[in-house]
């Protein structure tokens, strides 16, 4: 496997574990029980797909820590500057970074070379049908219609996580050369998969009403 | 289901998501990446149980909201009063916790009434089939040759996450007087269970130098 492929690899499986962490310590801030049991299964999803992205590097002879070890810095420096401060920021987030992963890995699909395609499709439909929208969606929806004045901070907030998620991505970009070319080549390339994948996070956020 | 058998169940379920929760937690503090991948790991397994036991009561027609929420005061309180300090109080503390968990699922198992036996020795099987025992041990016993020095305060370590779960436990006892019956009689025989789970905890802090 190339360097390229263990780092798309590598990326993805270690901001899907954490992202597994994220989302369990927001679900201890749920305001009921279901809600709590509801966004920690959604945690699981995420340590499932990084358990499966882990086995896909195993497979292909790669060492998944080695891979991973690269993209600590930046995905932790994204979580540091987007920690969630109260319960419906968290609920977003883990909305806004499923979308987000999801977009990524359908898009990614299009543009890698086989056997990766389907990695990626496989981890965007995972997270499609894993990621809980319809729920979020509701919560959302709810406290939206209960307190109008919540919809400017929420939007800030997504905006915070999407421009903190792209900064990331850019400079790994820069970064790392020839993950960038198996992502479509120079750095305008990359950049334009990244327009796309901000469009969408924009379509679902005016959908919730958080345009 | 009797009252006492949604009890057992309603607590057992938050118990195991609340130990989600705080494996989850103690997974971000790993050293390593590798160590985090496990400690994540016994935290899903922890949800895994979680989800078995809200499945049990759904089939039982017991809503498992209801069913949990007499513990959330005391099963709080317990992981209020044991935060762990590091890493290696984290990796015991999940490892304590465990090992509680499948005695107490076994002994319970050896008095209720079918068909709760069953599910209570699945559960006892589960944990001892997860817990990531070896993992564990090799961590501990490897800080300890390290640095001796670090036995004293783990083995009080040990003992107060014994005593404060022992002490709720009892506190649980005292309010769910059907509860207690269905566990062997009154509160001097559910004492005598949790001497059995208190001296198999001894006998592997012992095995494990913290004695």
């Amino acid at each position: 496997m190339s360097e390229a492929a263990a780092d798309l690899l590598g990326a993805l499986a270690y901001a899907s574990l954490t992202a597994f962490g994220r989302t369990a310590a927001d679900a201890e801030r749920a305001p009921s029980l279901a809600a709590r049991a509801t966004l920690s299964r959604l945690a699981v999803a995420g340590y499932r797909i990084h358990e499966a992205l882990v086995a896909e590097l195993v497979r292909r002879g790669v060492e998944p820590e080695l891979a991973m070890a690269p993209f600590v810095p930046p995905i932790d420096a994204f979580h540091a500057r987007t920690r969630s401060g109260d319960w419906f920021e968290g609920l977003l987030g883990s909305y806004v970074l499923a979308g987000l992963a999801e977009d990524f890995a359908e898009h990614a699909a299009a543009i890698v070379d086989e056997p990766l395609t389907d990695v990626l499709r496989d981890l965007g439909a995972t997270v499609a049908a894993q990621h809980g929208r319809q729920f979020v969606e509701d919560a959302i929806r709810e406290v939206l219609a209960a307190d109008p004045a919540v919809a400017g901070r929420l939007a800030l907030w997504s905006r915070r996580l999407l421009g903190e998620a792209l900064s990331q991505a850019q400079r790994v970009a820069a970064d790392r050369i020839e993950l960038t070319r198996l992502l479509g080549g120079g750095l305008a390339e990359f950049g334009g998969l990244l327009v796309q994948v901000a469009d969408r996070h924009a379509e679902r956020m005016r959908a919730l009403g958080l345009g």
